[in-house]
């Protein structure tokens, strides 16, 4: 197996922590948290749906994000929040908190690769949050670089073509195996991050699957398996 | 003046020394290393010219520079250079030293201000300069997000949109008038940063311009001027 020169990395779960940040700020007003993280979520993968269908035009995620609060406001009893609220709640998604290991694996995994975002996320929601929680990346990358949402083979095959090296020289690290499929598909190497309260204290399935080239427990534990 | 946001930095000249850095290593090849660093640049605009009246379709920095490079080897007696030889010196761009003030400078800047690249660099270019040169950008941005070279409004106005801030929000930081000129009719503020010896010992025109909004020896100048 050849040494990947790139990992990109998959954001929102892989590297920081939505529910928890989210279930925190929503409680603050005053509904139920987790539930409305995870309500918000839901309406992630269909709102890129349209985007990717063509019924939308390229749309950012910031504002996916607030279409899909806009709608789910009034079923949580919050459809008086003003402009300005509805703003600065739609910019949690900016103020993530990285996970307990995130900064320590990433800053020991940056001394031997080059480390860079591969996330639906938009630049500017990237930038902010790289920078609220000291995220030391080499460079960020988003869909909206491509115009494309993963799993579209552009976003995969667009970071190699960025970096000016052979797919199988980039490594997708991502907690969920329906991207990590997808980036294989492309020829790139995979490693899966165990994520166990994504979703919240339910837990999630965390298997490992054979295919991928590493399964590590979070991103200390990929730096210790890549010899970072 | 309201503050900015932003921060945009033009990277080659303004932020990086690409006449000390290629002088030097031409020099080793056996050239007059000022006359050959001065030529490589010197076909830089007219490559980049071909791209934006459309004789040539989306075409990298890096690519540009191996066009040019390819052109003047045999005037410097450099056409038995293989294959590996070119694409290492083509990649020279890749490792410019940064002035002596930069990584200062931009460290400082960053604590107060989102600093990005607004080069025409690539992006593979402008992250591996960074991690060699330490330059701690939050966001790298190039003409190659925006599929377009400056002084293109989209790449000035591009930076506004991906930040989600007005025009005047950002303020392109560059060593040459011609640059900051164009970021201004966009509505960016501007700073210029003198770079007496951007072209060798030679030196050049850094007379003030009014219509900046700020005039700085150096990037720790313009921390020192933006109270940062």
């Amino acid at each position: 197996m050849i040494a990947p020169k790139v990992l990109a990395f998959d954001v929102f779960g892989t590297v920081v922590d939505w529910y928890g940040t989210i279930a925190r700020e929503a409680q603050a007003l005053g509904v139920d948290g987790g539930e409305f993280a995870l309500a918000w979520r839901a309406g992630y993968q269909p709102a890129m749906q349209r985007v990717r269908s063509g019924e939308l035009g390229w749309t950012k995620i910031d504002d996916l994000h607030r279409m899909i609060l806009n709608e789910m406001l009034p079923r949580f009893g919050l459809a008086h929040l003003d402009e300005a609220q509805r703003v600065h709640l739609n910019q949690v998604w900016h103020r993530l908190d990285a996970w307990p290991d995130t900064v320590a694996g990433l800053t020991r995994l940056k001394q031997r690769f080059i480390i860079s975002t591969l996330s639906n996320g938009n630049l500017g929601l990237l930038t902010h949050m790289a920078k609220q929680a000291q995220l030391p990346w080499d460079c960020v990358l988003s869909a909206e670089v491509f115009r494309a949402y993963k799993p579209d083979p552009a976003t995969y095959l667009g970071v190699a073509e960025v970096f000016g090296v052979q797919p199988s020289e980039v490594m997708l690290v991502a907690a969920h195996q329906d991207d990590l499929a997808a980036a294989r598909a492309c020829g790139l190497q995979t490693a899966y991050i165990e994520r166990l309260e994504e979703y919240g204290p339910k837990g999630k399935d965390i298997s490992p699957d054979p295919a991928n080239t590493w399964h590590a427990k979070n991103l200390v534990h990929l730096a210790d398996l890549l010899g970072a």
